[in-house]
């Protein structure tokens, strides 16, 4: 791969402050390791705040919007898709991903994770007090509850992929 | 509603064979109501099997491919739509239903389930041994194990929304 | 095919009374012969027309709509495909259609028309003054000025198509 | 706008070598303005040329596929947006470019031209012969004949923009 891999980071649109602030150190981590931070690009929650982090640390930020328009988006995204899909964009965000982490959310978060396994992403989840999904067979999942642990994880992926 | 209700049956591509026999036996029995079938329309698992007991009992079926031609269709369909969106197309199984009816399936159904939930739309499981996901605020589910009983809920819902 | 023929009508959301007239004639003749009549499904310009003709004469009236919700569309339509994907809809009306008949309409039908040609749609124009593509290049262009030239055209097409 | 202004390149899969070389310089001129280059992504015609002349000037490629994965993609791409969509990734080039320039292509080129009218995006195309649509009243089209004029006419639209 000659370019930055590629993060995507997962999480719900409204999240306890705790979630918000461990989005936005994830954001700074990845950032700082060269690798480009994608998420659903709003100007809330997880997104919000990993962007956020992600820009302080002079990373690149993509926001894959479900709007047509930049009227909801993070304003620390550096290329925001605008996809006038709505929740459609949910695929989007796990295929243009190379590694997905997703943080404590609801069902469109599930519908995320849902499809990363449907679509053999690599998948952390990061922050979770149980796991959201019953049966294992549905996928492998990485319960991880640090943001020191989710970049050790990537950096192994990131070898073992290639 | 001065049209039929529009059923989504979501479900595994491949599923066991007592999931088909379900699922086809849903299929007749909602076709039986008047009630207009929809379903993911591939040729393969819960879609194939409930658009063809949909079809023997001479109801409308639909079916919502993530391919852009027939070559994978249920032979079943009366209106194959035809989107060649890939998995980007699932939300639009759930959009486009009135009802949601969730049969055993893996990540690609989980992820419609999810997607019902964060639509807010009318959701029950079919033949679960065990509820897919942990958390119950991810929205309500109900766990249904008879089509008689789906069948009975589907009219209970419907007379409630109007 | 053992199921009907889908023809898929496009055409303006604001058109002049004469094109809203012609569609309603078209909708009626196709639904005459028994085909499945496809549009945009809003309740306006030829989508409503041609919807509302195909209704009256008893037909299968398909509407994809842009919207996640039925508060824009046809009161005509037989099943309500709902995508939330915006003008991302448009590829799908195209796909979804055996044959296409475009009628008079602006930058949008037009965007209909060349993924028509681009996808090898049999693509007919109806009650166009002008063809509104310059380069022959782009794919071959059918201009009819009757519904009962359309209608016979569809016939030779489905006829060859088999 | 505190981020980088991205410019839509549209243009055939298959095109003359005269088209794929003005495609090139084109990349390249906007890269040196520090504006994001944007593209279908794909290896081919003016997407692969487009993107090989932005990343030869150091500049940030965005291509927006149409396939779920990298199998055909130009190596030229910063970011990748993986979309599965097939030709309904075109509205997705329209609508996150802040400004759309419309090489010679075909019926998918058409498409976008035609989506970018629709969508209200600045629009200019680059090294027609002829403009491809024969109603002005699809929209305004700006025709020119170099690639500094592009330069020039983007740089006064993007003044005028805010």
């Amino acid at each position: 791969m000659n370019r930055p891999p590629v993060v995507g980071v997962m999480g719900g649109g409204e999240v306890p402050q705790e979630v918000a602030e461990l989005a936005c150190e994830l954001g700074q981590a990845l950032a700082r390791e060269g690798w480009v931070v994608l998420s659903g690009g709003r100007n809330t929650g997880v997104m919000a705040a990993v962007s956020e982090g992600a820009a302080r640390a002079g990373g690149l930020v993509v926001g894959i919007l479900p709007d047509r328009d930049l009227n909801r988006a993070s304003p620390h995204l550096t290329v925001p898709i605008r996809t006038g899909l709505g929740n459609g964009r949910n695929i989007l965000n796990i295929l243009s991903s190379d590694v997905v982490v997703a943080l404590p959310g609801g069902a469109g978060t599930l519908s995320e994770i849902a499809l990363a396994m449907k679509n053999r992403k690599p998948l952390l989840l990061l922050g979770w007090k149980a796991s959201p999904i019953k049966h294992s067979e549905f996928g492998p999942v990485v319960s991880l509850s640090s943001v020191t642990d989710v970049v050790a994880s990537i950096k192994e992926l990131l070898t073992t992929d290639k």
